[in-house]
């Protein structure tokens, strides 16, 4: 990991640091509320729900929940990955040996088929610093169109991590390009981290604004201009984890406010490595799944998992399966009318569909419940995968 | 028509009087921006794309366009129609004839298997009111579903028209309850127009307060708060058409403001009813066809058509193909990340694609172009639809 040249102490200052230097290029993302899912969140699930999961028999658990959604998914570049990656781009601008050295000729690297290849191909091209991105053949030709229209340059390599990341030393090699990886470097947590310090904030002002002084029910706000307000904010935040920059991020962002984080996974064909380190206390350092919520599917990096397992500040995860991140999504496109990802899917499905999590809220909580913030981490799928996501035909029953 | 014991002027200063009415019962909804979207609509077409089309061999328009969308997916019930449900009820409520009658016992009825028998399912049981929907057994399990749950009884009928006006008029004759129609009605044009204010309010204080004091990019904005403020305003709004309830009470909101209003419709199997109608002097009264953009095949009613077209309170209508609303809704879902139905779509279709529309857009407007409001009308599209619509084997091709 060749990123940084000098490091960040990671805290929530550092979190506050990263949101000041990435604000002119990021958008404030609102937080918004939906009464059909805060009522379904507090509802008991129907008993026959349960049946051949590891709770049947069980009483349904009762929380109380109040959801706020953090919508990354109107993101740049449509999801949060651009924070990490103007970030990390923001940091090598201060960086003088980089500077000197002709850092920004010479460009930055990754490789990714996903949102990251897109958020570094944007801010390398705000920065007018050349970018490489290596692809594996196989990526969904939108993709790389995508990223090509931010003007990287797309290397194609094999599909296995081996291959990626030989044609990633070799354009290395070559160009002097730097490697800004997706997930496993400081600035780059710190970067995703700034979505949390949002979050905060805007759940605050709303939670101060009701009930709205018009009259009218506030569904939609934003927050930028309340950022002052401060009152009674979250109890909790659920974020998706997988490679585990964004989840250990707003770990940080949360550090002493009283916040408890929680992680969420899918645990198809083991996608739930994190919970599994988590409870094991080693970290699972690889993982094969074709789980829908294709974000999620890489293993927990070392320095999220510094974050979250070393230093405790992650509170524990909860894994769904693929008919409860389907079920989760069709809510949201339904009843929410919001476009988002498979993997963002996943926290609010675990919200509503996981007994343990459920009756953790309801033993802990008890009348009073929980203001629950839940990270919609972003909405790039294509009306191709959702058709195939929602065809009854095609869809797999799990 | 049985809903009106007394009249009102249909007029601007009406709509507000609506507005103040049924301001308690319904979401203000965020007027939006999107920046690729705006980019689009601000790109002559590629000439291949006129191929086959009546300006085939054309030189594409380059109208300068900056899009400002009014979400009413996010409306209660998932659609403007419970504006004009609400109104029509609060109406009711201060007439004395129908309360020393008995009204508000005997209830209220329609006939209607879309978003106006959840409107006033729900409109009804906010006042404590009996509801009657008379649907066609035809119709989907989902939505006599969501109307039972608003706790409307619904009566099932034939699929057609004269089926569905004889299952109402028996209700009438057997309780006593009032009819409620969809769109042709003083009062229920009047509640509908009342998104009309909004629009023009929140889009002039988007344009007052570009750019953001914050440095981050506005995308989102809730203008409850900034409705004091005026500047310059939308030059033009672009609504779909179906009866013509909501197009003829967003003309009325804009009456006497400079705001130019048209209507959008799809043309497949004669859906263009309005548009012919509009051209020849005559209206059109029947109409029988399957566009996808299944809220807009009714013929407009006379009440909004005297509105629209007497007294010329609509500029003109446009017209776009069924593919053309495909293109639009997957640009929606893709790149604004919202869920919106294929109705409305239309009108973003007609001012990316429709060349008429553009090139009265770059003659009129010229450099400096035109703020465009489009309307987002609603969002009542299941997994299952998009599914078929989106799924390459299915979609048909037109």
């Amino acid at each position: 990991m060749a990123v940084a040249s000098h490091s960040s102490s990671l805290d929530r200052e550092s979190v506050q640091a990263a949101h000041e230097l990435i604000r002119p290029y990021i958008h404030r993302t609102p937080t918004l509320t939906n009464a059909t899912l805060t009522a379904l969140a507090s509802t008991p699930q129907d008993p026959k729900k349960l049946a051949g999961t590891s709770w049947e028999g069980r009483t349904p658990a009762k929380p109380k929940l109040r959801l706020f959604f953090k919508c990354e998914n109107f993101q740049r570049i449509g999801a949060f990955k651009c924070r990490g990656a103007f970030h990390a781009i923001e940091r090598l601008k201060q960086d003088k040996e980089w500077l000197d050295g002709g850092g920004p000729e010479k460009g930055v690297v990754t490789h990714s088929s996903g949102n990251h290849a897109q958020a570094l191909a944007l801010a390398a091209a705000t920065n007018n610093i050349p970018a490489y991105i290596v692809m594996p053949t196989i990526s969904a030709p939108a993709k790389i169109a995508a990223t090509k229209g931010y003007g990287a340059k797309v290397v194609f390599s094999g599909p296995t991590s081996t291959e990626r990341e030989a044609a990633a030393a070799k354009i290395i090699e070559e160009t002097g390009a730097r490697l800004i990886p997706p997930y496993d470097h400081p600035h780059i947590v710190l970067g995703q981290g700034t979505l949390g310090l949002e979050f905060q904030q805007d759940a605050a002002a709303l939670l101060a604004q009701e009930p709205s002084p018009l009259g009218g029910r506030p569904v939609f706000s934003i927050l930028g201009t309340n950022a002052g307000i401060f009152g009674k904010g979250l109890d909790a935040i659920l974020a998706p984890c997988g490679g585990g920059g964004m989840l250990s991020g707003v770990a940080l962002s949360c550090e002493g406010t009283g916040i408890r984080v929680f992680g969420a996974e899918p645990w198809f064909q083991g996608a739930d490595d994190a919970k599994r380190g988590y409870e094991s206390g080693t970290r699972v350092e690889s993982v094969k799944t074709l789980t829908i919520a294709d974000g999620l599917r890489t293993p927990v990096g070392k320095v999220p998992w510094s974050i979250i397992y070393e230093r405790r500040l992650v509170d524990g995860f909860f894994s769904v399966s693929e008919a409860e991140i389907r079920d989760a999504l069709k809510l949201v496109l339904e009843r929410f009318k919001l476009v988002i990802e498979p993997s963002a899917a996943v926290p609010l499905a675990v919200a509503l569909f996981n007994e343990d999590f459920r009756s953790m809220v309801e033993r802990e909580a008890g009348e009073q419940g929980w203001d629950l913030g839940i990270v919609f981490s972003g909405g790039n799928v294509g009306t191709d995968k959702l058709a195939t996501l929602f065809d009854e035909q095609v869809a797999p029953k799990m």
